[in-house]
């Protein structure tokens, strides 16, 4: 039941279930939908925005901050998965189509240790 | 090769293969990532903006533009993946705890087409 | 005391003494503050994202809620003249500056009516 | 023509009067321009996403991303005045009512160099 053993479609299975059994579908335009993915985004970051770049990756090693990190990063990806089940997208092909993008764009051995835009 | 046989992990992979071999962990602090996501977050938005809701939900059938979303809905999943690489989150853990605790706090019978917070 | 009579220098100098008084100006890196302003303009989402765009105007007259809108945007605002008084820009220079080129941009007999990109 | 001459009511005004000439007030619906606003704060924020919150300080002394930053500080700003316009908030007073709250949530003598939430 780990993201070892679970598929994409289980978890956007889980999404549209939740929301078909209490008919949100209704509200569930894509337009609402993206900002309520914003707004969840920015959620996430509230738990980051005073802390120093490395302070930040100290939450790994305190599990209650670390748990309510992780509550957020679910409603972040739920609303993304909302949004591919809307819209009708394939979120594994997508992914797939944008990182073979990346690699083109990113060469690594140009990039390597380097984070400036081409 | 599509959501129904890819599994979670199988994504996860694919975005830490690609910040390791450029070397970008170094930059990938949970801070940076957790802005990273916003940032998409709102690119993904920028397409609906202007839009009715009504009209944001006819984007399914327009190919081109649908690619586009598609697109950005991508990089907002993928920093998504990639903050729960760096912080050893599992995210179907996380999605099927949060959905759980939805279920609890917004009953079916009680929330069926109504969109309020409790 | 209203906007008629209120300077953008008088409004800055009230975050200005707020932070120097706490002595929180070692906090407000412009990266912290900018992250701080787009976690305020999801809050102020937030009181629109379910509404339709109509019913969203009709907000206007409902005292109460309108309230916490006006309080919404004032932490927007107060964090935008934080970062402008942690860099040193001059806010009316900065937005006259990009209205002359908006202007330019979208020449008003061209764009009455139309919202299009360029 | 600079922050310490220029009321808060003059810049609205341009902001007003550039909506007005291109009958865009149609398209600007609460919900609309809550959306163009967050979607800024993300362009604002993407020049500060891979900085150290150092290195986002010393930009104060690079006129030619300052003026950049700038720019979008501007967007950010004008569309928070084409807000209150739609919505007719007086911004000093949402201003001074809020940092009036904010005086009482957070002591001087309390908070002096200490950031936490109360």
């Amino acid at each position: 039941m780990s993201d070892s053993t679970t598929t994409v479609a289980e978890l956007r299975k889980l999404i549209a279930d939740f929301v078909a059994e209490r008919d949100w579908s209704q509200f569930h335009a894509p337009k609402n939908v993206s900002m309520a993915l914003a707004i969840e985004a920015a959620e996430l970051m509230e738990h980051f925005q005073w802390l120093t770049p490395e302070a930040s990756r100290d939450l790994a090693n305190e599990p209650e901050k670390l748990a309510e990190v992780a509550d957020e990063l679910a409603d972040v990806i739920g609303y993304s998965f909302a949004l591919a089940n809307e819209l009708g997208i394939d979120v594994s092909s997508a992914i797939r189509a944008k990182m073979a993008k990346n690699v083109q764009k990113y060469p690594a051995e140009k990039y390597r240790g380097r984070y400036e835009r081409p």
